[in-house]
């Protein structure tokens, strides 16, 4: 269950920061600030709130949520929400307290009604670096992610027109109680080309980019594999090859200690070298959200640590014609790193 | 194509309200500002800004986005992404002037950020009168939305589970060039008691609650259907009638200038006399949100208008037996209402 370990480390960082507790709201069920899920493993509550103290913990759900969620949470004292004032009814009690929020996330209209009365500090760095560093708990839920995006790239069907196959990807992810990490990028021949193609009724007989992944309560897997459907397509394999030998080369540097844009900038330049120009980033941090910390990108200040995870996805882009980009989980361990979703074939 | 009447629509507020240009920022793939889209046609993008003024707009994308976004939007100024100081660079040209930005979504600290250059004004409550009133082209696509809907309710399979059913749901909506609305709920049994239960793994052979929707071009539906696959279950078929006589009286309550929460008093009144609890609210708005003004609740200060969209969807929740819940999407006319979702039998 995600939270209490979680929630541990955050009353270390609260103490260091001097505040008194922090303060997470979730609105509307679009907008879903995951940290509250990460504190308390509360998952889609439209309207909850949690307030995390130093010695305390406190949840307030709706009436009709709470029997749910009673189920999902650590977190004993949960209280339906106030009918009227909610706001300020719920954070009554931190009134003159300094109280950390997630400045990423809360609403500018939300927070200025709260700066009025409380003490507001943006905690939301703090929350980046405790969320960046993962327990041994999330590393299985996102092995588990993992393990469940090898299914459905093992029963791939080239038959299949690029809806259909998504369609299969998704089924896949239900059978086995997962989600999709986000919709499928299916993508053949010259919309491969494009690196966030929309996934049409096509169909196809040259290249197929599929980038895919599966989420196991709420933690994601991210991988891109690129075939080609046609024999002795040289040009096609040429490519192939060179993203494939730069993607190893970049896995290899993986490790606690280097800095996320070096590893970005030895790809950018392996590419350059053979003339190609990268149009996006090497990779991007993995875990509530398909996209955190850290960046392995150009502008990242980020450096490696044991237990980050990460995506390596350099591609080539051929506009007209195709596009390969060949991408893995990869967790930072000890002295080095592991290739999380090594199972799937290249 | 979305945005470019609404935009009309926007200019004429700006205008009322004496600002030069209103500002859209997507940092994140996962928390989107709908209005983004809304006003510009472009989805999905990372790291996406728009600038509107009085008789300019701008869009600044990722430079790999370009290419695809060209096509979904009416916006034909478009700027890559500002390598260095993004924000900054971005903002410059809005330097003095008076700036509205969305404060329900924008976070905390890009508006503190912005703040200290700029005139900002929270232009929230604008939009949401705005995105309120329908044009005639988003009743259309959520009319389209509604159609798809109704195929995977003439396909259902109750020999299957939870999980089996929704995910031929998810299919149906690839199929038709659509994405699910959000997760269908798919309950049986007492599962069904829980009014946002979580699909199993389970098949049942009584109750029989699903919730869910199409989505397309970002458009929802949102339909909930209860079935009993038990022969002669009288008990079921006595909440069954009672929810639907409450929820085909309200459909008959809409119309222009009724009061949102009189309609919620209404069925809140009528569950009452019979013994019931009605523990969530009546209805809400949809449209590029699955839930958005106006909510059809207790504490909702709206007065429903023409081309206003929303739900109407009572329910009764027996812990540990079933529940029954009926939901329907209703266009709001000049002079009563139109059910949108009529061909899905009850």
């Amino acid at each position: 269950m995600i939270g209490k370990e979680q929630t541990e480390n955050l009353r270390k960082e609260l103490e260091k920061k001097k505040l008194d507790a922090l303060l997470l709201i979730n609105f509307s069920s679009e907008h879903i600030d995951n940290t509250l899920y990460y504190f308390t493993g509360i998952e889609w509550v439209e309207h909850s709130y949690a307030i995390i103290g130093k010695d305390f913990e406190k949840l307030y759900l709706p009436q009709f949520e709470i029997e749910r969620c009673e189920k999902e949470t650590w977190i004993k004292q949960i209280e339906e929400l106030p009918k009227q004032k909610t706001l300020e009814n719920i954070t009554k009690s931190l009134r003159g307290k300094k109280v950390g929020i997630n400045g990423e996330f809360l609403p500018a209209n939300t927070f200025e009604k709260l700066k009025a009365k409380l003490k507001l500090t943006d905690f939301s760095s703090a929350i980046k670096n405790l969320r960046i560093i993962k327990t041994q708990g999330e590393i299985a839920l996102i092995k588990k992610a993992a393990n469940i995006t090898a299914k459905f790239y093992q029963n791939l069907d080239f038959s299949k027109n690029e809806t259909q196959i998504s369609a299969d990807i998704g089924f896949i992810c239900a059978q086995n109680n997962a989600k999709l990490a986000f919709d499928p990028i299916v993508a053949y021949d010259s919309n491969s080309a494009l690196p966030h193609a929309k996934t049409t009724l096509n169909n196809g007989n040259g290249a197929l980019l599929i980038d895919s992944g599966a989420a196991y309560k709420g933690y994601h897997a991210d991988v891109t594999r690129t075939f080609s459907l046609k024999e002795n397509d040289t040009e096609f394999e040429k490519i192939y090859d060179l993203v494939l030998n730069v993607q190893e080369k970049a896995i290899e540097k993986v490790k606690p200690g280097v800095k996320a844009n070096a590893i970005d900038n030895f790809v950018r330049g392996e590419l350059k070298k053979k003339g190609y120009k990268f149009i996006h980033s090497t990779g991007h941090g993995i875990g509530l959200e398909i996209h955190e910390a850290p960046a392995i990108a150009e502008k990242s200040k980020e450096i490696l640590k044991e237990n980050m995870i990460c995506t390596i996805e350099p591609g080539i882009y051929l506009s007209g014609k195709f596009g390969v980009r060949i991408e893995d989980d990869i967790l930072v361990t000890k002295d080095g790193c592991e290739v999380l979703t090594k199972g799937i074939k290249k």
